[in-house]
C-alpha cells in the first residue's frame, strides 16, 4: 500500500539522519534563527548560522547541506547568500531555498528569483503565493502570508483547475520552476510535494501553526536536513513535510493557544519515530 | 460608569482588530522579534519585520500600521527607519514610536527625538525615563531600565508635584511632547496614557513583567495594531496598555516565576475577551 | 570541606549578584539574544545588548560588566566588540570572552584570536574545542560544536594525558592562554575551571543542555553578572558555572525532551539558593 510504503522510506531517511547528525548551515531570517537552531537539534542534526562573507567557504566546506531563507533581507546577507549558493552549486551539496516574501514586491521577488537561478537539483520550499511568484505567477501576497490557497496554487501548479479536472499535468510555469528544483514543497492547509513526475500530497499539520511564527521556516531548515541524507530532494522534502506536519500535529494536541507549541513541537521533534510516522502519515501520490 | 464604558470601548477595538486583521510593520530590535510576530499573531493582527531599505516602499504600502522601536541600534536601520516614518506621515498611517533607550546617553536619545519628530499623530510608548528624555527632561536611566518611577514621571510629566497637588495640568514638556504626539503611553507599576486633554492611569499587568525581556516592545507592537483599527492614538493605546496589562495579569496568575511567562502571555491575548476586559480592567480616567 | 565552603562562596557570590543587580552588556550572537536576556533577568542582573559603535562609550561608562561572543560575526560588530574590549580594559571593568567557533576555520579563530590578546584579567568561557584552539592547539572542531571531548581538553591543557598522569601541572599553551585570562572555563560533560594555580572541576548540568542551542553562551553571560560582584575572574567563573549547572540539572529533571528546558532553566536561575547549592553541588578541587 503506498502510504505504508511512504511511511517506510520516510522512517529510513529519520533513522538515517539521527546516524549521521548532518551538520547544517542555515542562513536565515532573524525572527526565527533560535527556533530553527533548536529545532535541528531536537530531530538530530546540528545547526550553523554565520553568514559573515568571510565565513563562507569554511562553512559551506564543513556543512552537509545549505538552506537559504530570504526573510528580513539585508544587503550584506543577500550577497553571502549568492556566495553559498553557488559554492553549494559546485560541490553538488544538498540545498533548500526558502523565497520568503517571494511576490511581496519587486526587491524580495527579485532576491528569490536571482537565488532560485543556483543550484538546480534544489528544493523550493514555500507558501503557495511565494512558489507561485517564483514559478512566474504575477499573484498578490499579503506581507509574507500567502494571498492564495493552497487549492488555488494545486490548479496554478499541476494544472488541475484546467477545464479537465482529471488531467493531471504540468504546467508551464512549474515545469519552468522544476527545471531549477528537484521538488516544490508548497505548504497550507494541505501540504503538496511536487517534483517532474510526480506529487505527494500531505494531509498532516494543525491550523495553529499559521498562527506561531517561523512554523515554515523550521520546515526548510528541516527539508536541509533531510536532504543531507536522502538520495533526492524529492523524498527529502516529502518526509521533512510529513515529520513536520505530524510533529505539528501532536505538539498542537497538547495546547489550547500558540503560546505553548513551539516546546511542544520541539519535543514531537526529539521524540518521533517509526511508530508515530505509521500511525498519524495521511497522504497521496499522484503520478503525472 | 466610566470603567465601565472604556471596558467597552477597549472591547470594540479588540472585535475590530480580530475582523480586520491587520498588517502591522514592525522595526523592533534584535531582542524581541520573535515574540513580537508571535504576540501579533497571538492577538489577530498579521506581523512584518523587514527593514531593508529596498523594501520600505513596498511595506508601508501594504502595512494597515508602523511601530517603530529604537532598541539595539544600527546605522543602517535608523536610515530607513526615517524612511518608513515619513513615508507614514505622507500617507497618514498609524506610527508607534517606541524610544527605548532615550535618555541613556547622547546616541540613543539623539535617535529617539529625530524619530519624534515625524508623523505628529503617533503614540508614544515607553518607560518614565524614555518619556520624559523626549519630553526634554534631563533624567538618568540605568542602561535600558527606567531610573525613574512611574509617580516620579507622573508629577513631571501632570505637574502632580507642583504644589498644589490636586491641580491637575500638563506641564510644559509634556505640552510640547504632545504636540508631536496623539498619545503618550507610560509603563510602569501603574501604567498612564496621557493625551492633550485627559490622562487614564491603568492598574494592571504584573511585576513579573519587569523580568521577562520584551514586554514593553510587545506592548508597542500591540499599540500598533490597535491603532489600525482605532479612530486616534489616544483610544489605541488605552486599549492596547489594557488588554496587556490584563493578559499579563492572566499569564502571571499561572506561573511561579519569569519562564513561562511568555507563552502563557500570548497564549492569553489569544483567548483574552469582553469578559476578562470587564472582569478585570481596573483604570482612572482624569480630564484636564 | 572542600564542597562546603566552595558552597558557601558560590552562595555568596549570588547573594550580592542580587543584592546589586549589576548592569551586563553583552554583544552576542543573534541566535540567543532574546534568552540571554531572560536568564541574566532571572538571576537578577540586567541585561543591555547594544552594539552601535556610537553607543560603546557610553554603554561601557554605566556598565558593571562586559561579555563578549563572536558568534554569528559581521563585521561591524566586530570592530564594536574590540572597541569595548579596549575601554573595558582600560577602566579595569569586569569581561568575559566566549570566543565562539574558535578553531572553526581561519577567520573565527582570528576574531577570536584578537580579541583574546585585550583585558589580561578577563575569563574566557568556551568549549574544549574552542579553548585549546584559543590556547594554540591545531583541534579541528565541527561548526560551533566542540570537536574534542572535556577529557581530551583537560588533558591538553593541564598536562594529564603526559606520561605520569598524577602529574598536575599546566603545560605551554594554558600557562600562555592564562597569562591573557584570570580564568579558563572549560564546558563539557565534566565543566573545568583552569587558574593558573588551581582548576575545579564540576560535574552538574545535564546532557540535554547540548541539545538546547545558547546554553553555553547564557553561561557566559552569567560569568559577567557574577564577575560584576567577585574579587577576582576565578571565583566568578566558578560560581556561575555551578549555578548554571545546578539550575540545568533541576530544569532538566522536570522536562523529557529539549522543548521546555529553557522556561524551567529561567525559573531555576529565580529561584535558585542556598540550600539548592549546598544539596546538589558535586565539584572537586586541584592545586597545581
Amino acid at each position: 500500500m503506498h502510504t505504508q510504503k511512504l511511511a517506510e522510506n520516510i522512517n529510513g531517511l529519520l533513522t538515517a539522519l539521527r546516524d549521521k547528525r548532518p551538520l547544517i548551515h542555515v542562513v536565515t531570517n532573524f525572527v526565527v534563527m533560535n527556533q530553527t537552531a533548536n529545532a535541528l537539534l531536537a530531530l538530530g542534526a546540528s545547526p550553523m548560522m554565520s553568514w559573515a562573507e568571510q565565513d563562507a567557504a569554511y562553512m559551506s566546506g564543513v556543512s552537509d547541506a545549505l538552506c537559504i531563507n530570504t526573510g528580513t533581507p539585508v544587503p550584506d546577507r543577500i550577497s553571502t547568500m549568492k556566495f553559498l549558493m553557488s559554492l553549494a552549486e559546485g560541490s553538488g551539496k544538498p540545498v533548500v531555498l526558502d523565497p520568503v516574501g517571494a511576490g511581496a514586491g519587486p526587491f524580495r521577488t527579485g532576491i528569490a528569483r536571482e537565488l532560485g537561478a543556483f543550484a538546480p537539483e534544489k528544493i523550493i520550499r514555500g507558501n503557495p503565493s511565494e512558489i507561485c511568484a517564483l514559478a512566474g505567477g504575477h499573484l498578490s501576497s499579503r506581507g509574507v502570508e500567502s494571498g492564495i490557497s493552497p487549492e488555488q496554487a494545486r490548479s496554478i501548479l499541476t494544472g488541475h483547475g484546467r477545464p479537465d479536472p482529471n488531467a493531471v499535468e504540468l504546467p508551464d510555469g512549474a515545469r519552468t520552476l522544476l527545471s531549477t528544483a528537484s521538488a516544490l514543497a508548497v505548504s497550507g492547509k494541505t501540504d503538496m510535494v511536487l517534483g517532474p513526475d510526480k506529487m505527494v500530497r500531505i494531509f498532516n499539520g494543525s491550523e495553529l501553526m499559521g498562527l506561531v511564527t517561523g512554523t515554515g521556516c523550521m520546515l526548510s531548515a528541516i527539508c536541509a536536513a533531510f536532504y543531507a541524507v536522502a538520495e533526492n530532494g524529492f523524498d527529502a522534502a516529502v518526509a521533512s513535510v510529513a515529520v513536520t506536519g505530524i510533529a505539528g500535529e501532536l505538539a498542537a494536541a497538547r495546547v489550547s493557544g500558540p503560546g505553548f507549541f513551539l516546546p511542544h513541537f520541539v519535543d514531537s521533534l526529539y521524540t518521533i519515530g517509526e511508530v508515530d510516522i505509521h500511525k498519524y502519515l495521511r497522504a497521496e501520490v499522484h503520478c503525472f
